[in-house]
């Protein structure tokens, strides 16, 4: 890897693995989750919450940092790190998924994409090296390859299209000049498809890249297919290099991939749920807004050591700001998601050093599903 | 005062006072401005958060409470102060502004008001016994008389007929059961018309309230009327018990306002304002959103030693924050203009103590006219 990274694995147990990860801003202990911070803040939360919850690195999204304040922007305000206050380390993704799915009057060719900017209309082009070039003035310490990530309910010989450009659009991104101090992931494609995907995994880990990430996953798929993949091919990436499982995803996908062998996620779930009512507990999960909860004195989980549940925040007081729309039950129940995948991702390292991962994913994941306050009818 | 109460005057300058007012829940100096939480939040805040800013005191809404969650359901969640998570003091205002200003399909009898709920249209009854019955469960330490507010250009006669309105209720309010530890503040009505605000005083202030507020003022007028109402009759209500300007106000008036004699304030101004990206600061105000805070690296105010000038939040974020509509801008500048309103406060109760109020308050407001950079037809 780069000067300034490393990735030591201290502990296995199957194909799980406790890691640490090192960069020039932070040491990560592996499997970890990444809060995303879309436009450079972790919806709601101060820096120093988002701290507070466990994380170590943050993502931010290279399409919309790009639109607005623009990357220019953000490095004459001192790049990511000081422009958003995280002193930890950051992930910028390559730009490609947000293009593919929300930007409209899309053209894709072998050199990059063309695309209208989702906020004023703006015709724009995106290529590896604009990419590159985006990633690095925004200065985070890892940085994605611009790939092609074709939509779940896409046929064989389109996913086989979107490998090979992602082939060669992973070099040309390689051969882009970028930041002393950042490293470098390629993506690998291939759909549910686990001979395509372990025929990428041949192309792209024979690169120099400094970290692989699966992408084109939890786009559309049922997640049987996903978890199958990962059962499949996560092992198969290369062992002395953080694997990471793009924007995945619920407690359940974690710890499949986790058990896979995959080291990294981010998805927005834990945000966006948590702004819509909706907490993830130990004991499943919990619709704030049922009547249920509307003289329920007690926190969202009792069982929770974090600071939203041991600090006298009601389930009717909750209930209550979510009826009002006040900003404040957002805030704290995304507090409150943060922490628990902070939480659950660090039981699961313990019980991966401990060599039980398996029977205590097991026991976790049955708990959930017995208690769920949710119904099948509002799965998401 | 009622047990639990005490008012003690420590310090004159003019007619401006420093005093302590004690509640069961807190000890406050005075002058003192009360941050609101219309629905039980201070928008956006934590009440660490709101703590942090130099609050004491708490005001909530009876009118928005009583529709939502309804005062039943924050009794049966332990009262405002555990509902709310705030350890200080609390004050509620009787309800009868937001049926003036709110409400709609409003009849005005002699026993009270009738209205349609703003949220679905109920039919709702308002009155004297009503109110402090609502104020009751919910537990403040201070409630409010059940007052008649006319508007801003009301005619003398309407003016007349409110008054004596205001002085009926009074006495119910008086005579309606409440609990031990709370106090009863008394409403003062009278418009602009200096005579009738003396004649209501005598009035009122002959009831045994334990404190006296002015009321339907910053209702529409002109704030040199405002000025001068002040500047006549505030020192003419009892020495010995808080004197309370409701519904005000900006720098200029809480400054206006202390210096003719009152110690407490509430206004939505500094957390509005906040949340539409307006800063205030011992240089004015600053509009988050100008062109001129794109690239820049500073504070908000550089003169600030407050939680969003201090910790590198710099404007050039918080503007693309703004921009974004991210809910982290609006909550940063909350904190800051609350921080700012506890700072402006404490200044110029030093400056009473010095005896030198007039000429700091002189000296402070050409400052901020001076450096304002919201132009006078952003003027709000």
């Amino acid at each position: 890897m780069r000067a300034g990274f490393d990735f030591r694995v201290s502990a296995r147990d199957g194909h799980a693995r406790v890691a640490e990860l090192e960069t020039p801003s932070a040491v990560i202990e592996t499997p970890t989750f990444m809060p995303v911070g879309t436009v450079g803040s972790v919806k709601g939360m101060s820096m120093e919450e988002v701290a507070q919850t466990g994380a170590g690195i943050v993502l931010a999204n290279t399409y919309h940092l790009w639109l607005r304040p623009t990357p220019e922007v953000v490095r004459s305000l001192g790049g990511l790190h000081t422009f958003t206050r995280w002193p930890k380390a950051m992930l910028t993704d390559s730009g490609g998924f947000q293009v593919f799915s929300l930007a409209s009057l899309r053209t894709i060719d072998d050199d990059g994409v063309t695309f209208r900017s989702h906020l004023d209309g703006t015709m724009l082009r995106l290529t590896p090296e604009e990419s590159m070039r985006i990633q690095t003035l925004l200065g985070a310490d890892i940085m994605m390859a611009f790939d092609e990530c074709p939509p779940g309910d896409a046929d064989r010989a389109t996913v086989e299209r979107a490998m090979a450009r992602t082939t060669a659009w992973a070099k040309r991104c390689l051969d882009s000049p970028r930041g002393e101090k950042q490293a470098l992931f390629g993506i690998i494609q291939g759909g549910v498809h686990t001979d395509l995907r372990r025929q990428h995994i041949k192309e792209l880990c024979a690169l120099p890249f400094d970290g692989f990430a699966l992408g084109g996953l939890s786009v559309g798929e049922p997640w049987q297919e996903m978890h199958k993949v990962l059962d499949d091919v996560a092992h198969e990436m290369p062992e002395d290099r953080p694997r990471y499982l793009m924007g995945v995803g619920t407690p359940r996908d974690l710890i499949a991939g986790s058990l896979a062998g995959i080291d990294m996620f981010d998805c927005v779930l834990p945000t966006r749920n948590a702004r819509n009512g909706q907490a993830l507990t130990w004991n499943g999960r919990v619709n704030i807004k049922q009547l249920r909860n509307r003289e329920e004195r007690g926190p969202v989980d009792p069982e929770c050591d974090g600071p939203c549940c041991t600090t006298g925040y009601s389930r009717g007081y909750l209930r209550h700001l979510f009826q009002a729309q006040e900003i404040l039950c957002g805030r704290v129940l995304t507090l409150h998601n943060l922490y628990f995948f902070g939480r659950l991702m660090k039981r699961l390292r313990q019980a991966i050093r401990e060599g039980n991962a398996r029977s205590w994913a097991d026991s976790v994941l049955d708990r959930m599903r017995e208690n769920d306050e949710v119904g099948p009818a509002d799965d998401a």
